[in-house]
């Protein structure tokens, strides 16, 4: 209850309430002040709580659902967006960033499969034609919502069983001793194909985001090659740049 | 001559000639061997130079073709492509960057304004709804080539005369004491409006890369809000990931 007085705006500044209020409850939900499955207090609430007008509580809600930041459930009230924070400089956990939010983290398996490499996979991955490779394709999802469609190669030398992998591939490289311990990671745009709009459920041609990652174990050699398209919706990439 | 050599491939492995070569130049490219004005070398000068078939250097050719690597030009060779490496971790200069790969960076002013602030840049740049700002958009290009579309904003007490600035925001900031030491950087991926399709020459709906970045003064006064459209195709933001 604290926590949501702290949202209060403040009338002797010159930024309208409702912008003010928008923002407070912006910076308490990147704080994770709200989980999954809480739902965020009401108009009504909010107008009570910090003695403002429902107008401005309304038009608070509505930036941020402007912003995609919160979504309505019919009659049951305000929940945050299942959102991934993604920094572009440290290597963290799907799983773990999206439980830490109270989301239940998933992965629903499309293929699991030992194929020869493709040209793309021998370069990166610096093989030869007759080493094979572990290929792994799976959706992500956050509670229902699916978020993004992975998908690994990895030296089968190094995972000789696909089915082996369990919802974290870094988990299983750690269980073997093989943790990838950096990465480069390319971010560009795409345009979904049918196929992909269609596992993410989202219309043909929407701009997507594309992240292929090569991870590499601590002398260098690269075990991973993942290119995963993501949601936009779903997804923050987010970078501190210094000078 | 030394340099060129260097690239020979390595008929004791077993990936495929044409692949190493491909490896091979790709890296050479990256490393800056070759200028914007500066022609590859032709598919015979690699043939006779790397006693390898006329084949296997075509074939490497196509894959940076392919990756967009290299394009050819009418009549004149091969020739790098105008792509931005953007490092997420540092800020650093478009102009910059370019000129150190022997592209001639400029800017078209498409709108230099004062006016009052958005919703977005009240609550971004933490002005008061009274407070003018300075807004610059513009085309970003390299040679001949259209890049980007950037538009900034700043509080106008830091910019009161929009037209002071030249081909660099940063370098004007700079002139003033004002540096930007830190920014915050968001990517998302949009499709493409009719309008800024046409700017940068791609058809409607086409997948960009939207960069929008917050940019702080010393003492963390938040002083630029610029959104970057970036054709896909141009720039390539790469980030080391460390666990």
């Amino acid at each position: 209850m604290n926590d949501i007085l702290a949202l209060r705006p403040d009338e002797s500044q010159p930024t309208p309430l409702y912008l003010q209020l928008a923002r407070n409850l912006e910076a308490a939900i990147h704080a994770g002040q709200w989980k999954a499955e809480q739902a965020l207090p009401s108009e009504r609430n909010l107008s009570e709580l910090l003695s403002i007008s429902r107008v401005t509580a309304r038009k608070a809600l509505e930036v941020l659902l402007e912003q995609g930041l919160i979504r309505r459930s019919q009659g049951s009230g305000t929940f945050i967006t299942p959102r991934l924070e993604q920094p572009l400089s440290r290597l963290s956990s799907f799983s773990e960033r999206l439980r830490a939010k109270g989301f239940v983290p998933g992965s629903r398996w499309l293929e699991r499969e030992i194929a020869l490499p493709s040209h793309e996979e021998l370069i990166r991955l610096a093989l030869s034609p007759r080493d094979q490779v572990a290929r792994l394709k799976r959706l992500r999802t956050a509670d229902d919502t699916v978020m993004a469609i992975e998908m690994s190669t990895l030296p089968a030398a190094l995972l000789p069983d696909p089915e082996a992998v369990g919802d974290s591939l870094y988990a299983y490289l750690d269980s073997i001793g093989r943790p990838v311990v950096r990465a480069l990671q390319h971010i560009r745009a795409i345009n979904a194909s049918t196929e992909f709009a269609a596992l993410v459920g989202i219309e043909p041609g929407t701009a997507m985001l594309l992240m292929t990652r090569v991870g590499y174990l601590e002398d260098n050699t690269p075990i991973e090659l993942t290119d995963t398209y993501c949601r936009n919706d779903y997804y923050d990439f987010v970078a501190e740049l210094r000078r």
